[in-house]
């Protein structure tokens, strides 16, 4: 085979076969295929496509590049495309855990956005992100739940082709998106797969009709492979959560579950809905009062035992206010009265971005913001819109920035659809 | 700007801007920009195409990324797309000298064919190809017709980015095509040139909508650079000369210098009638008038001053025996009677290449082949349809591949339309 040939087959909108896919995945990780063929080569899916036998061929050959895990019991397995201040993964986890639920999940760390769960779990001073498979095992075992950072043995090819694609713009692809998520959750031993798959703003997928394109491809990419695989469609225009920024999220993920509700808990409750009816079959009203009563009997104290689990310290759980400590805490008011109509989650997270690439590695997790306002409230002239934590200081144009996010209407804005859809 | 960025936004099929375009060639030549985000890009510009003022502008960069060569005199040039025993430009060269107007040819040599231009004139022992601008402006303005090999200084960005192009199956590009002919061009310093874009099995457009399309492109190109840019759209189905190889197509156009007539005596006039006619307003009647007592005339003499200006020795011209001195001298002949319907150019040009792959490179280019038929002619069981001259043994499979290029029919083929239209 030539790779000069599989380009051109592709370029030309021909189909792959099986042999022609795993050659080139193989050469790939061996460098018999030059990083300047597969850039070519991946612009050439980007915009010509793969059908579903292609994706499925695709992913299995990246999960091949690497190991595969494999529990002697049942695990569920959750992952979310990403989007701005999501951190349902933390709460998801103690109420499976409680649920009798086991959850196997390997995270990753923020790819050019405000936190991934792995960044956010080390503001838990000590929690130890890279595991060995026994000590993941371990813990899984006997505490119901692990989290930890992706292992560089799980799909090989994966990380090759995402760093190259981060170069090369050719990330936006659903095939080439579908086939790196689903290489390395089927490599996770998970027979059960549950995606939250966010469109908006803050996601990657901008519009619900891809969200729900990219969510159908993984589900059936699961089909052929034997797993359970669901996918929750959900928005993410506005931030997921009142914090963005590490400290902050973890801040409000522990306000959440001290007992505020909100946005964060209802798209992590509807998650764990989902989970138990995939896990135990129960039918969803079932399953929503088995959820409902979970959180109610409290879920942080096994929050704390899986953070003590991987070795982190719980201080700032108890005592939250740790977690802002920055040199300066700036408010925003509102510079009028009416609804709160949009809450730009990209924009958020830009400007939580920059606050980062300001201070020394050591504080990057502590700059953040905590919103004060949500979607649809009414607000006075003067209300705080939001907390600024930040180690330098703010100019009248970085403060004219944040307070642009906020879109104030006089008229009431239509209710938030948090949830779309779950395609199965 | 970022290379990232603008990868993206020809992936969104949007325009770039004469600045954009203008960076990218700059950066790409200062290996700012790698390899691999270079691939990506022209990748997307094979699949998402550039308007007529992107390619401009693609060209005028490629352009000004190296030399632009100036003559005190007026000068006309001439390239061919290329195609399957192509030699018009060793044909024309005289006839124009003649005519008393002045071609001043850079050429290049044979991309993955049979040869090119530059191939064919080391078959003279001692011919130079290489040469200083002095040199080659000297010649032109003492014998009237110059032809060396393209300059490295010439459009420096085109040779990085054909080589890359070459790599990663991104060649089949009509804007990229046309902008790295017409970089070269405009950087030679003719204000008249004349294209022979030719279509069919043996050529870089396998159809004539795309050799007009590519045609248009370039004669745009021109317009907007003040040139005047003509196109000669030509049938490349069959091999244009009896010789295919190096040694062949010389002896084809020797032949033809000594009185043969054939389809590429038929495509050189055309080619020198509007070279004629681009030069010196005459009409077109006139121009066929000039250029037919031209070659009656006779144009040996002026070749071989030719030749023997750039130190080429003339000895093949007066023993035309001298070209085919391999050890073994094979002729294949018609296994049944009919009308030759076919003699597929591209398939021919392969058997020549397999020949030339198995001899060392003193040897390659004396190995070819010579048609003893032409499309369209009568032909009994038994005639010779062509003869091989190669210093290795063939195969009985050989023998079969060679045979099976020449399609013959029962019935008389209709009349091969050599030359299809000249765009302006």
């Amino acid at each position: 085979m030539l790779m000069y040939n599989l380009i051109d087959k592709k370029r030309l909108k021909q189909a792959l076969t099986q042999d022609e896919i795993n050659w080139i995945v193989e050469n790939f990780v061996n460098k018999q295929i030059s990083n300047e063929e597969m850039s070519s080569f991946l612009m050439a899916v980007c915009l010509n496509g793969m059908n579903e036998e292609e994706t499925y061929y695709m992913t299995k050959a990246m999960q091949k590049s690497g190991e595969t895990v494999k529990f002697d019991y049942d695990t569920v397995d959750k992952h979310s495309t990403g989007g701005v201040s999501d951190s349902t993964t933390l709460l998801l986890a103690p109420i499976m855990a409680n649920l009798g639920i086991k959850l196997a999940k390997m995270s990753g760390r923020g790819l050019g956005t405000t936190g991934g769960t792995i960044d956010k779990l080390e503001v838990f001073d000590g929690y130890k992100v890279d595991k060995s498979f026994d000590e993941f095992n371990n813990i899984i075992k006997e505490v119901g739940a692990s989290i930890v950072s992706q292992s560089k043995d799980i799909a090989v090819a994966d990380k090759l082709m995402y760093a190259l694609r981060d170069k090369t713009a050719t990330i936006a692809s659903i095939p080439l998106i579908a086939s790196s998520v689903m290489s390395k959750k089927l490599a996770m031993g998970s027979n059960i797969i549950l995606l939250d798959v966010k469109y908006g703003k803050g996601a990657f997928m901008p519009t619900k009709h891809d969200a729900v394109k990219l969510a159908k491809t993984m589900v059936d990419i699961g089909k052929r492979d034997g797993k359970t695989v669901w996918a929750v469609i959900s928005n993410m225009n506005i931030p997921l959560s009142d914090g963005v920024g590490c400290a902050q999220e973890v801040y409000s993920v522990i306000s959440t579950m001290k007992g505020c509700d909100n946005n964060l808990l209802k798209v992590t409750k509807e998650l764990a809905v989902n989970l138990y009816v995939m896990a135990t079959g129960a039918d969803r009203k079932t399953a929503e009062l088995k959820v409902s009563e979970t959180i109610n009997n409290g879920i942080i104290d096994k929050f704390k035992e899986i953070i003590q689990a991987h070795g982190g310290s719980i201080d700032v759980i108890d005592k939250q206010e740790l977690l802002l400590n920055t040199s300066n805490v700036i408010t925003i008011n509102a510079s009028e009265s009416g609804y709160i109509a949009d809450i730009d989650a990209l924009e958020i997270a830009k400007f939580v971005m920059q606050l980062k690439s300001k201070v020394g590695a050591d504080r990057t997790k502590f700059q953040g913001v905590l919103l004060k306002v949500s979607y649809g409230d009414k607000i006075l002239e003067g209300d705080a819109l939001v907390t600024i934590y930040t180690d330098t200081k703010l100019t009248i144009s970085d403060k004219n920035d944040i307070r642009n996010v906020f879109k104030i209407t006089p008229k009431k804005p239509k209710k938030l659809k948090l949830i779309e859809k779950v395609v199965k």
